[in-house]
């Protein structure tokens, strides 16, 4: 088992959480009538702050990595959940084609495409590993360092059907996000593609996301009568950036002094003590790239050219022109002396399970999926669906609940926004 | 963690869990395709008997008792079963009213009430308890040993939806076989009943699951190509039998004979030394009354007046007039002394845990089922849906893989059993 960690809870989270426990059966009618009328997508994971007086999501990946990270107990639960997907949308499906991201030479993240392949089979289906990388020019075998192996091969595009060779799947699962665009090999596929080529980070839009959490959470705080502040962080967007030419700093500083003193409001109206702090990130992509904290609009106007530098670039080498202002949320969760994030974990309509990610060298006030960082996953130690009312409402059961209530919020999120998309 | 069980697997069970195993992604597909053109019923237990040569279910029961026996670990998946069954039998649902047996000194069945009402709690609904008791008469707590409690309610009828006090649910679920009948308060119900009423043991017979079976069986053994007698055991009925005025014994043992020289010729054809035996039991009901062991026809005719007796009743009082003769199934599955015998727990179509029913004083031949016969639940030690290749096809998870494939054959027999009789 992990070890239990510690938090610094104060009031109003604990309330939250009380709120969540009295509510779950509300809860749960609500999601249950919300997924009559919206698809939830195959799979996510979503980053949440745990402030002590805010739980928040703060970044929704819809091309999870990380499913390695999860407790190895609830692998049949993730079958499960995985058997209720396909059931639901793909029933006559035999064959999954799998494609990952092309970082070939990351063993953590080839450790989660063999993580997926091991779920998918246990659920009954085949399934192969179609690489888009071109030095993969027949079945290629990689070692892997849990003692395991992944074999990638290379993708055959046969008229509109994509394969592998003697495999030619039902359905083509993506845990690639695309960020360069659709590569043209996967373009107008005859098969189904899951998620949908316009989830990609080519197209998406943080911004685009978090409008849809503003619907959500205010709807969700409506029918637990509760501020959606709690849940939702404060956010706002500047287009037409462009940090090396210094185009758009106004609007950029502009949009930071105005949710921070949206904070600064709420701080005092909460009675929190903590300076508010604003994460300024590229509104395209992802990997922890084109990410800085500010504390002051003044600091955006201020920046050194190795820091305009590093916010103009994200990965694949894509130009940063669009910037979302989110509202910082502390973490206050932490092990021994490092910082944690909770990372939870879906598959279809259902929590599987989750992570705290541990940076030992950052602060409670910084961004800790960044590039080159190693953080420690620490696997949660039970589900995210059984509270338990004879505990403390910060009891680790209880505080799961929690977090798979709010990442879930996220997904619907997530739904809403691929709906626009389609 | 519960001890490994040791078990005496010859040859060909070796080969069908091979067989099974090779064959996931066809097996699954196979049930999927199968759930799409039939509901499986709400929740199910399946007793496998594992006789080295074969592997067969004995009964079904959709009335389960014995989630108590469950392993703990499991408890995420019969949630995450529960909120999938309620998303697709009635999503708009709120509150379940659970109807138990009313045998409430059986503090193992209490148990087994009390976590059906976790389950659905954790998944969300409201429950609450309502029995038909007479002598339940308002709330009444019952301190179980587990520490927990359980309270139960008196039914109020108004109109035609049933509550109780302060609660009227979306849904009744029942775990009342109603062996007696359907009790006036549950006839006529605007509210949705699970399972239907026509799957009580007033109405249901083992015979009619056990044709259901030969179908389902027949169509599973060609998909693979193996003999379907490795997954079914022989049966036949009589009916209008009277035990106690020996009316009908000319007719159940030419049935028995008839059997038992069918069984002789697999065994001859498979190589089995043992000697074929049938048990004997009555079509309608459950509870292990009303069943023997026979090894000979002339058995039958010879019974006296004691063993008459105890053919003759079963649960509720009630007369046996009809009497399903099965092939017996040797169980070799043995924890040091005591014979084990496997019970396998879905809810909807999903597996869910299991445990074995463990014997000191009963043989390989026996039910292990009988009214007073005290048994010891032993938890599956890991769930029934996670074969790992990388293992011997008798290693634990596999042996469950095969025991979940074939409880799954049973509950959907039991979904065609159920269509005939709505």
């Amino acid at each position: 088992m992990v070890p239990h960690l510690t938090t610094a809870l104060t009031g109003p989270l604990r309330d939250l959480e009380c709120t969540f426990l009295n509510a779950q059966p509300v809860i749960e009618h609500w999601f249950r009538t919300k997924w009559l009328e919206h698809t939830p997508p195959f799979y996510a994971s979503v980053d949440l702050r745990n402030s002590g007086f805010k739980l928040a999501p703060v970044d929704t990946n819809l091309f999870p990595g990380g499913f390695n990270n999860l407790n190895p107990d609830f692998l049949p639960l993730c079958v499960l959940a995985m058997q209720s997907a396909v059931e639901k949308i793909c029933p006559e499906a035999r064959g999954v084609l799998l494609i990952p991201e092309n970082h070939t030479r990351n063993q953590f993240y080839l450790q989660n495409v063999a993580q997926l392949v091991t779920i998918i089979k246990q659920a009954g289906m085949r399934v192969r590993v179609g690489s888009l990388l071109p030095e993969i020019t027949q079945a290629t075998e990689i070692a892997l360092p849990n003692g395991g192996s992944l074999t990638l091969e290379p993708l055959v595009r046969i008229g509109n059907r994509l394969t592998v060779e003697g495999f030619d799947p039902c359905v083509v699962l993506l845990n690639n996000d695309l960020s360069a665009g659709v590569p043209p090999i996967l373009q107008n596929l005859e098969q189904s593609v899951f998620p949908p080529l316009s989830a990609g980070w080519y197209a998406r839009r943080k911004s685009s996301h978090f409008a849809a959490y503003d619907r959500v959470a205010n709807e969700f705080a409506a029918l637990l009568g509760i501020d959606p502040w709690l849940i939702n962080p404060y956010h706002a967007v500047c287009h037409q950036i462009n940090f090396q030419e210094r185009v758009g700093e106004e609007c950029l500083a502009a949009q930071v002094d105005g949710v921070l003193q949206k904070m600064r409001a709420k701080y005092a109206e909460y009675g929190v003590k903590h300076d508010p702090f604003i994460i300024a990130k590229a509104d395209a992509g992802t990997y922890g790239m084109g990410i800085m904290t500010v504390k002051d609009a003044s600091e955006i106007t201020g920046l050194n050219r190795r820091q305009r530098n590093k916010m103009a670039v994200i990965k694949e080498g894509l130009q940063v022109h669009d910037v979302l202002v989110q509202e910082g949320v502390y973490t206050f969760e932490h092990i021994n002396d490092a910082v944690a994030e909770p990372v939870v974990y879906m598959i279809d309509r259902y929590v599987v399970g989750g992570f705290y990610r541990v940076h030992t060298g950052r602060g409670v006030d910084e961004n800790l999926n960044a590039p080159g960082m190693s953080f420690e996953p620490l696997a949660f130690e039970t589900c995210c669906t059984l509270p338990n009312p004879a505990c403390n409402p910060d009891d680790m059961p209880n505080r799961f609940y929690a977090y798979g209530v709010v990442a879930r919020l996220a997904l619907l999120a997530a739904s809403l926004e691929l709906e626009q998309t389609e």
